[in-house]
């Protein structure tokens, strides 16, 4: 028979069971985070009618979108989770207790150009609060609380949640009468990181025509930086000028106020008042987050205050604020970089139960009560050589194997294998499965991620 | 501005948060069960090209396909999990070790006509064992504990696995000279349940054109019931008369040998010779599982042994048994006939956390305390009336409300009331976090299905 090659297609993530585990284990990690802070899990069609999905329309988004017709219907795949949220909560509105705090892991699908590190298909991990009609400042301030759990979970230390506010922004350009250069100017400010301050200013003379004295004063704006406090002490001087101004800097003060007791050190922190996270949405505080010693990754965790979720689906006012991790592109980058860990167990089973005899009776009841201790175990009856057996368990990595022959069924024990020192005793089955369970229990609280 | 009515397309499953909770507590038990006997996480892309997931073509299957063009190329949605892995196993075969075990639990798609409870896009809950060129019969066996501890989990305890073993069938029908009618057959006995038994022989002889003493032998045959032993003890009279027949009753007696060391209880399983899953993919074992007082819902786990999952694909002979539970639908079943329990927590939160003062540290300070103690705690600071606030908490059914005023602060503890009781005490953080974590984790405990 001619065969079908058994390609995946390209710009489709597909791992192998041991990067799968890993990956597996982020997801846990992100889902047991995001449920510690009070956040319900979600899960909405990843098909959705093309009027729907794109009732806001145009954009680079609309060119990428996955869109094809079944009978007489115009079906579009989802590209992000936050357009299924709106319509959720516009759909649902009255079933829903506001704020409405919902988290969200799922495939979204954007048809971008295939290239290295480019994923059609990928998982966003998203949280959002939403409020009907207003949500309270306080939302905004939890959001690094949450950043720094999450990551500190997954391994990393080395990381800082970078904070702005819009209205600060905002508020600055339109005491300068910029703000109709806003954009433009947000966008030259960007590259402050890369080009430094003379090279930005420059560009804000030449290219965006500032006054060169504007450019100046956005300059010196941008160069506000320091610990919170004294950020904040250098924004206190523009007080009074803008009341948008003022209210950001209210927002941000609250925000750097509770961040010791949402256990946030200052050091994952930094107010940076350079980032803006596009031009439209996001109207308070907007958040980054970068990798210390990596920061070519750019910001792995970003999100913002917005005040109109569903606009397109409804009249009532939602406002909300959220953060997203895109997933398959962090899990991606890191196991670029290898900065994924070995040191959880990545094998299917935690142990492996080969049986020596042609009765299997002792072995599969053995298998049973280690599972029944709550291990992950796998019984391993082909019938193989003794080293081809050995070379199976090698190869999936199981950090123990244990041995059932006529011996250990008459003596009610069981011979178990440590992989790692190659250290073999007889043991009984409570016994293994105690010493087993405090080996692996040990390992599954290792990181994920490594610094 | 013209709104866009924010529909989800019929035939997709969106819940709403209760709901959604019952949901991920099924897939967590399944995530968790399945990982026990060593099935490792598989995750691979929803969309396929398409002539690799078409590549056995023809049939139903086909027509409900969701298939369209992106550019080039010919793209199609997944319509089950079995041609993906048969995909992943052919395409990564040198990176994975046999017996491969994976669960995968993922959505898929057929474009079905629309109607109540019949779902377009739905979750499948699969385990196979791919085997190498050979698959030893003990992971059949294994297949019955398998499912008994899933649906044990899920809260069931009135369930029966219904087994057969398709050599068995195809031995006999052999040996009576009925090979060619064998499907015609099956498909016939398979109305025994509804018609009875006087039925079927007449539509035996009458439709499938079969001698009456023929007719009378599948009916005899049929009608082997009883125990294990009994079955077993039935089967036995026909052995030596044909030699497919004779693998199959030792397939079956090696199956039912090994059950109670697997700790499958007998009155939780069932030699059931009328069951046949299907006419050409099965070859050896087959389950059925049917909760015992609900039979309309049918079989809620299935599947079976098969001889060679990649045909399409590679040369390589690759056997597996493999059983799958349709998600979406069962739980839509379960949903509709009020099976779903309330005793698990299903609100966003284990516990609502209202400060009563204008600084929120203290309030902010106990929330990070409770979840450091692993409690999903959420803080609500909304500017509302103290009853809307306790109308919010009941609404989202949170077992306990954490109250922070003056007198909270200044004593270092907190006002705890139990949503359920009415009973308020006031507790240190420790004292708190403590009885809310054995209140939450009796809970947890709690089975999602009720009977």
């Amino acid at each position: 028979m001619a065969k079908v090659a058994p390609r995946t297609l390209s710009g489709f993530m597909e791992l192998l069971p041991r990067d799968q585990m890993k990956m597996e284990r982020m997801m846990s990690i992100l889902r047991e985070s995001y449920s510690l802070y009070g956040f319900t899990p979600l899960d909405t069609p990843i098909i959705e009618s093309s009027e729907v999905l794109l009732a806001k329309g145009g954009g680079e988004t609309e060119k990428q979108i996955y869109r094809f017709t079944k009978g007489d219907s115009d079906l579009s795949l989802r590209f992000d989770l936050t357009v299924p949220l709106a319509k959720y909560v516009a759909g649902h509105y009255s079933d829903l207790s506001f704020p409405f705090r919902r988290f969200q892991i799922g495939k979204v699908y954007r048809g971008e150009r295939a290239q290295r590190g480019r994923f059609r298909e990928f998982y966003q991990a998203d949280i959002d609060v939403i409020g009907d009609g207003k949500l309270d400042i306080v939302n905004e301030a939890e959001i690094p609380s949450i950043i720094y759990n999450t990551f500190t979970k997954l391994g990393l230390s080395r990381f800082k949640i970078r904070v702005n506010n819009r209205k600060l922004l905002n508020g600055f350009y339109s005491m300068n009468g910029m703000s109709e250069k806003a954009g433009e100017i947000m966008r030259t400010v960007d590259k402050l990181d890369k080009i430094g301050a003379e090279k930005v200013k420059l560009l804000l003379i030449d290219e965006v025509k500032m006054l060169p004295c504007k450019a100046e004063n956005v300059l010196d704006f941008m160069a506000i930086t320091g610990s919170n406090a004294e950020v904040i002490e250098g924004l206190e001087r523009y007080r009074g000028m803008d009341a948008t101004f003022d209210q950001g800097l209210d927002e941000l003060i609250t925000v750097a106020k509770y961040l010791e007791a949402f256990g946030v050190p200052e050091e994952n922190f930094a107010i940076d008042l350079t980032i803006a996270r596009g031009l439209d949405y996001y109207t308070g505080t907007v958040y980054e987050t970068i990798m210390t010693d990596h920061p070519e990754i750019g910001s792995v965790c970003s999100g913002g205050r917005y005040d109109n979720l569903a606009e397109y689906y409804t009249d009532k006012q939602l406002p909300g604020v959220g953060i997203s991790i895109g997933l398959t592109r962090l899990f991606y980058v890191l196991n670029e970089q290898n900065l994924l860990s070995d040191d959880i167990i990545t094998a299917p089973c935690d142990v492996l139960v080969i049986p020596m005899t042609d009765d299997l009776s002792y072995a599969v009841s053995s298998a049973t009560a280690l599972r029944a201790a709550g291990l992950r175990t796998q019984l391993y009856c082909e019938k193989k050589k003794f080293k081809a057996k050995m070379n199976y368990a090698d190869k999936i990595g199981v950090p123990f194997v244990v041995f059932v022959g006529e011996d250990e069924i008459s003596e009610g024990v069981l011979s178990v294998k440590n992989m790692v020192s190659g250290e073999q005793t007889k043991l009984t089955p409570a016994e293994a499965a105690s010493q087993i369970g405090a080996y692996v229990c040990q390992r599954s609280s290792a990181a994920v991620i490594k610094e």
